[in-house]
């Protein structure tokens, strides 16, 4: 692993490494905050994944976690949201190929050579940080928009890998939202059963597992149609789940509303990372 | 005033206006962020200046300064940090040109026309603020680099009409760095009679007033020959006024280091503000 970013930051580091991908056959970035705990202790880590169009940059530039993660004691990486360079497939669409992983193992040509973003971010990612970094293997996960989509399917499909987990105006239920629909036909192909292995809200009603989920949503969002939390809230209550949603008025889906909201989430997964 | 975005944020709103501007001579933007109490009563606004190659959006969307204003009750008036526009003269190097208007008031051409920054700043901008915002009469300024020079000579210039000044990693000696020079030699012409009137140091120097300023500088910033803050300490310890200037140990010159140092800032205005 290469750094090539490097930044104090409110006592800790912000950092971002570069490293090859053998599950994405690409090299990749990853922004990882190491808080200044983290010096004389292994210290639990938060993994954040990042929405449609985004880079590791814009959440360690813009969300402020910084102080949240020093402040409890955490380690936060942030990765890419895709394979990237030039001889990653990609398409013209900013809601498909390059910036817009989904955060699952791509089974059609031309994706399938490289868009494994799924094994990407539950095996060969933590595998690295938790060799090179002095994390502990206690993980919590959460996300915005596509990648609370991520961050919801990762912590369901890995049962027991990941603590916790919460979302942040999250795709909940892909499978019937024209974002989710869109991909899967094209990293999927048209086999609908497929598809379910990788909505979020189907993956809820099937584990035998009892689950606890936080979500926060702007009322005002412009994607709420294609988000639907509550799906997933509806799911959780029939299926005995605790899905939290908390609807905040006057929120947009931008980074103003994920920064605001962004304390209680650390909290909440402080709590139970430490539990 | 025309608002071209508006985010909720902290309980506030943070929002961005255009305006035409005929001191600049073109239509400028501007971020404005209201507090949850400017609803029901009028609130001091804190004036922020960016750095070179800054528009509006690089201090509301990295900083994290919303959660302080809304803390303390305070405006924040973000401005772009240079006329612009296809006919607004421009220069190929960053640090002139759009982008590097240094909040000076040009006089040689092609700059004169629409390099008027200083006036912008201290008489145009406040007056359209105080006209269309629930705002009052109380001012502080701060900035960043080529916008903590521009919130110095602001605030020394015009003596009682700002409360309160502080700045990060600011340029404060701009007559004796290549920063300053270049850009006074092509904006003011060759007399440097002339660019002592733009210089921190030197108005500090000829003030009959005493005065309070806050500094905070970073050890690791790459550009801290062109900075200089022990300068600025060294004249106000002289001529006997508080220059406070706070070294702090491996940071650098981006948003990070802000962001770390912000909170203490706008506790240093809150309380000058509003006393």
């Amino acid at each position: 692993m290469k750094l090539v970013e490097e930044h104090r930051s409110f006592g800790g580091r912000q950092e971002v490494w570069e490293h090859g991908s053998s599950v994405l056959n690409c090299t990749m970035k990853v922004g990882v905050f190491l808080p200044s705990k983290s010096k004389s202790e292994k210290c639990p880590v938060l993994y954040w994944l990042s929405g449609l169009t985004c880079t590791e940059q814009n959440f360690i530039t813009k969300a402020g976690a910084q102080q949240w993660a020093e402040k409890h004691g955490i380690i936060v990486v942030a990765p890419d949201t895709s394979p990237r360079g030039e001889g990653v497939a990609n398409d013209d669409a900013y809601d498909m190929g390059q910036g817009a992983g989904f955060y699952i193992n791509a089974t059609q040509d031309p994706w399938a050579k490289h868009y494994q973003m799924f094994d990407y971010i539950t095996e060969e990612l933590p595998n690295l940080i938790e060799e090179h970094f002095p994390a502990t293997s206690v993980r919590g996960i959460f996300g915005h928009s596509m990648g609370g989509h991520g961050a919801l399917i990762c912590y369901l499909k890995k049962e027991n890998f990941y603590k916790s987990v919460s979302a942040f105006a999250p795709i909940v239920a892909p499978t019937q939202v024209p974002w989710g629909t869109k991909v899967f036909t094209n990293y999927l192909g048209n086999n609908t059963e497929d598809w379910n292995e990788w909505d979020s809200t189907i993956l809820l009603s099937r584990s035998a597992q009892k689950h606890e989920i936080l979500i926060d949503q702007g009322t005002s969002d412009e994607f709420l149609p294609q988000l639907q939390p509550h799906v997933l809230a509806e799911e959780g209550s029939k299926s005995g789940h605790k899905v939290t949603v908390n609807m905040r008025e006057g929120y947009d889906h931008s980074y103003y509303f994920i920064s605001t909201f962004l304390e209680s989430h650390f909290e909440y997964h402080a709590q139970r990372l430490k539990s």
